[in-house]
């Protein structure tokens, strides 16, 4: 029963299967690869984009930090939620690789920023001059870090006050099918057509080793990307085990069906819960995270019982009476499975 | 025929098995799995070095560039041979690292320093005032971009010039096992024991998918080498997957047996090619990569059979007289195999 | 009737007296001229800091980011008050100089951060981790971007909670002597007794033409300061001009007697426009600023005789009813008069 | 007699009254002062550029920095000269304000780059991919750190070079008061006629207190290079005062004649230096540096006297046999009096 994060998760068969079959013979490195160039290809069907650039990482944070390297300057503001994986969980990678431009935190109930918090966090930071820093960029995370979803009319209307101040648009896609499943858009729906510019692309945490890919819909910005990502060392020499992951991760739309499995899980274990007394909902779980208030002698049971999760935040204590609720994060994969989910469920009903 | 870089190679069986069998069930992410605790014993036990710290990442130019950035300030001058990945392969990582450090380039005959250049360059750089960049730090390639080894000894006769400046010493062992297969001497010997501090050892272009090894022989520096690997998007979540390579890669001396392969395989090349009229050797050759010229006539038949590889320096032309020679850069690795070697000698003698 | 910033001012009689003064013959450069020997025993001597290192730069920006630089890592968290000058008016020269550290902002009415906010502000920065930045330092500004003082005794409470972190702290004093002068605390007592380690010291807008001091009082700190001044370009060679500037300024108290000046004349202006009708203050008035709200009409009068100052905030539109009242930011400085003060109250009140 | 450097000098009484002159009441701060728009009127006019930006900074490595930082991105190679102020007396302002890029050495006698020597290190440079830095920019200076001077036929021809490459170039004019002088070339055929995009046109050395102008020849790069300058801290709050220095020292051409006063000082100097037995230059003098060497007696004679100078290489001693000669770098300027070229010169020959 581990619900700690989505990325304790192992790879799915058909992925593994993909990096075995890449090792045979020799390959061209950096990018050079042939299956890049199918993945390539399949990127731009799946997105509708027969245009984008496709530039594969291994990790989300570098995903993330070297798309805001491109599409802002040093001095620009990073408009971003307050709670988004980028300003809490990367370290500062995008001031490093950005060269320290500023994130400007944009407010907003269950991890979403609306466009009224987005315009007031834009029009805040004042222009023309040159004391404070200029508006720069906005990121915005789908499937977000509370589990909660962003439609693609969602989408538009954000990108739609970014375009308003002339700024482009980056989405962290680390959870993107899972969003994508939950809300029924397409992918193209979900990103270019709704205003995204460059999206990360995740597949680590949905059934992949490792790899993240970056589509850039205006292609023009993509020497630019190539050269940070090489300065970056995120340019792998044996770039096909990254390509060989990701054309499986897109064939036959097995990232859709893993992130529904994944959804699915959530649903269940979030349905289940909600059958446990004093059990509530954190933030509605929409994708494939569920963040539930639970008294504490559940707590104890699940986590006597070996059950791997977080108490979210971070500032709560196992000490105290039974009977109160305190809050968790629980994070269900592609490999989540119903007997996991009713195990726990069983463990805090007690 | 596959000469172009040991990066083109496979990953060995062995290593794609334990990545395989590493996907099974859940792990802990971000270095906190199981197999990382095994992989940093296994490194202090061949490195005899039971202080040791270890972090993996996946790309050499990450491994080098974050080990720089943890051994220099900004204004420090990094002294490196002219030759050295740092400098010509990596766009500027270590400056990007480093927040701008300079690279001060050592003199030497096939891309090895000697103490002499090394004292001439660091005396260059003078010290204590405000003008000039600062002494900062010293890296050395074993082996290095031209093939060549550099002994233990020879180690530590440069690690010693270094530490009569007080600096300290990186080592980029991408091919540390071809080094010391070719040297005899011991992991330990060739690197903590001969003053180095902060090693990169390689695994990508040896067998391994894409991995890196940074032993920090100095645990004091590892927090903020962890800092920074985080920061830099190298921490992967799904870290079991770099463990497992590394850990089949060093168990039973697995790498040292990979290396040795591609060493014979380039000294077969490297004799084969010594048997054909009018070739010889640019530099020596003493681990898994040729340096050679020979006539034109040779490479054209080469690679009209396919024959992948670089004419190194790239400036050289095809187009001219038959009978002069042109020099190439042949790299093998594990997995060449003396039919290939055997086969590109008599493309080249015709 | 220029009270649109104290930097309007023009330099002090005394001050301009001391450049002309140091312009005979010539002078070594680089801060090595005799003058600068004369001001940092004058700062220690003011200062009660035997030990202090000082440091003279052109510009209070570059006083602060340098200070930061060398108390933060990249990957620190610098606390400081959301409207801190290092966050609103910089133009992120604080990212720039520590490459990338990230400022957490701090709560508090009036530009004052308070124990409370700052535990509160630091407490939530985790630590032990490498996923988010790590708490770094804390930056607080005197007298405030309000107008307001922070006494001595509340100086040392915020410390005493940096400390209790283990963190360092840096004073922005661009307008040390104004709050020095409002608060009756010594300069050692407002600073390095109160918990501060760097200082910046203000002298351009207090009657210089351009020089701030920064004053490291544990000494090993400043060769990296020294350092990172001249890579920042911020070392003057004819130095000697900034260490006449800071000498007469200091010299028999001239700081404290332009500060207790600009005090008075904001104190002037604050109670006259009280006496106005529908006037108010935004923020209590303790140093050489106002921050005071008086109807439209007023504000029509005073712009067209010609007045500068800032509508603050300066989304306040001049269209609109007379009566309604517009708050402003009048900041007065050593050369403010008393004629020009009560012209000004004289044209609000109409 | 302090030949140690030109800024040891003090600021021309022109330049000194008009600081005086421009401390008269209120004026806009952060270069929006009235005389900032004379001294942009003027330096157009000087250089026949109505067109041009131009920007004021305190120090030479700001102007130099900011400027190189406008003209490359990171991951670019800025081709110098191997003795460049930005390369050797810097601390690294240029990868610090670049973010990074490479300085690649350009070699040439006396401090000059030929066009022959500057093609061979841009071709030297590899372009397309992405493993090595891309060429960037070409930065030359003139009047040079040996004491020549490039001709504007020269300058045209190095321009070339770059332009053949589609490189931007920057001129590093420290002391172009100088080089035009000695040359009798215009202002605009030595800079923008001869292909040269941005100049750091210097002040400091030659009169002024501290005040070296940015012109920038196409305006629209003129934005990035505000920002950058006020996030490097180098926007002067009291910004009438660098005005006021540049408008005196543009003002009847005086900045030319206080070049032509340095520059035949040092000619008076060089001539004086070679009736002196086993003297010799060790570099043309060109403008107001003169590189000679002279027999250790000789120096015995002019230290004991407190004459002020380098030895230059710094590694020579001053012991040893008195016949030997030692090279010693002499820099005269504005102010130097014939009085103390023929006393010194007295010292010398004994």
């Amino acid at each position: 029963m581990n619900f700690a994060s989505d990325n304790t998760s192992a790879a799915a068969p058909e992925v593994m299967a993909a990096v075995q079959a890449a090792n045979a013979g020799s390959a061209m490195p950096y990018g050079n690869d042939e299956i890049m160039d199918r993945v390539r290809a399949r990127i731009r069907e799946v997105f509708e984009a027969p245009e984008a650039a496709v530039c594969l990482v291994a990790t989300g944070t570098a995903a993330n930090a070297l798309s805001l390297a491109i599409l802002t300057p040093p001095w620009g503001a990073v408009f971003c939620h307050r709670h988004a994986h980028v300003q809490e969980d990367e370290c500062g990678a995008p001031e490093f690789y950005t060269n320290g431009a500023k994130l400007v935190l944009v407010e907003g109930a269950h991890a979403k920023m609306t466009p009224e918090t987005l315009h007031r966090a834009i029009s805040g930071i004042g222009q023309g001059g040159v004391h404070n820093v200029q508006r720069g960029m906005v990121t915005l995370t789908n499937a977000t870090e509370n589990g909660t979803v962003y439609f693609a009319s969602e989408v538009k209307a954000l990108t739609a006050v970014a375009r308003s101040f002339g700024l482009p648009v980056h989405m962290d896609g680390a959870r993107l099918a899972n969003a994508i499943v939950a809300s029924g858009a397409t992918p193209a729906q979900m990103t270019w057509k709704a205003g995204v510019d460059v999206l990360s692309l995740g597949g680590t945490k949905n059934g992949c080793l490792g790899v993240e890919a970056v589509v850039i819909f205006d292609p023009a910005r993509a020497r630019e990307f190539e050269l940070r990502r090489k300065r970056g060392g995120h340019l792998l020499s044996k770039h096909r085990f990254l390509s060989a992951q990701m054309e499986a991760y897109l064939a036959g739309d097995l990232w859709l069906r893993l992130a529904a499995q994944a959804n699915a899980a959530a649903a269940r274990l979030s349905a289940g819960l909600l059958t446990v007394p004093q059990a509530s909902l954190v933030h509605p779980c929409e994708a494939n995270a569920v963040f539930a208030a639970f008294p504490r002698a559940g707590h104890r049971r699940a986590q006597a019982a070996g059950a791997a999760y977080y108490l979210w935040p971070d500032d709560q204590s196992m000490e105290g009476p039974e009977g109160e609720a305190l809050a968790a994060r629980l994070v269900c994969s592609w490999s989540t499975t119903d007997a996991e989910v009713d195990g726990f469920v069983s463990l805090i009903r007690g």
